[in-house]
């Protein structure tokens, strides 16, 4: 029993509270960076699709008696709720990029990681919700439908129709990027 | 220094892989429970939705020359995709419980846990556009749009629009639960 002092600090327990495994820290911090590049992504994806639908429009060079002359986003319901879906989205992207900077610093931070990822998740929806309802009405604008009697008001609108139908892929992409946010935070999460 | 044996393994170091603290097993037990009861909820209501938009038709009692006498979910296409997405969302989750059974059983699956949030993900962008699509045609169907010179078809067959309304509510309600279900394993892979 020859014990040396610096052998007994060597061996006191281990607290309850207190985890013996370290983080595997590097691989928590690149996902963390990885979070917040993707981020910045789907926040350029919503800023372009809500400015290039809000901005466009189209007036027609003719006139006649029982047709509508100019074309704006705001004539169309689903093409609104596309702008104020996507402006919701980059509001909140843009907000949880501090958060997502201070999870690169403070790797520890668990709770918060798993507020911002039910949030994600409900953006995820509100952002699909919008991109969709545009799309089923871009659809209806480039294609018709006879069953209910629509035409297709793209041969007139055609420059309208392309930009609108061009705005749909920031959006998708924005809502791909957040599938992608969800889960790399789900594997930040896990590493903890 | 007179240290019995007794003390001596009481105070051995803990091994660098093993982990001190035992995993809150009760309440990672009940999550997976609540896991697998919003799963069944979600199955139900897209399952309702799907069947519900499926067999919906009217036939109206007169005929007109350029009108359509019969309404059905495939005579526009964003009701087709509306049944498509939400029989691939319910497929996917009845396939999903056992594996949510299996999470209840081992409690310390933490990669399949991973890869499960993350179809999930896929799976509310998918539920969301169908529905969202739907919902846009819906609202098209029953106010029209004099801009785009669509009329509103929803006085003609108001009962098919009624219940094409009614069956959104079921794929909203899983979008929701889809929601809860992502949040639910956050927390899951949290307290592993």
């Amino acid at each position: 029993m020859s014990e040396t002092p610096a052998e007994q600090t060597k061996t006191e327990p281990v607290q309850a509270g207190e985890v013996a495994r370290p983080p595997p820290l590097r691989l928590h911090r690149g996902i963390s960076v990885l979070d917040l590049v993707l981020r910045i992504v789907a926040v350029a994806g919503t800023l372009a699709s809500s400015i290039a639908m809000a901005t466009t429009n189209q007036t027609l060079p003719f006139i006649t008696q029982n047709f509508q002359f100019r074309a704006e986003y705001n004539d169309l319901p689903a093409f609104t709720f596309f702008v104020i879906t996507n402006s919701i989205v980059c509001g909140y992207l843009v907000f949880s990029l501090p958060l997502s900077i201070f999870h690169i610093i403070k790797s520890a931070a668990k709770k918060s990681r798993i507020v911002l990822l039910t949030f994600d998740a409900a953006m995820l929806a509100l952002v699909t919700a919008g991109a969709s309802a545009a799309a089923a009405t871009v659809y209806l604008a480039h294609k018709g439908n006879v069953n209910a009697n629509w035409p297709a008001v793209c041969q007139q609108f055609d420059l309208f129709c392309e930009r609108t139908s061009g705005s749909l892929i920031g959006s998708f992409g924005s809502a791909i990027m957040l599938i992608l946010i969800i889960s790399t935070s789900a594997v930040a999460i896990s590493l903890l």
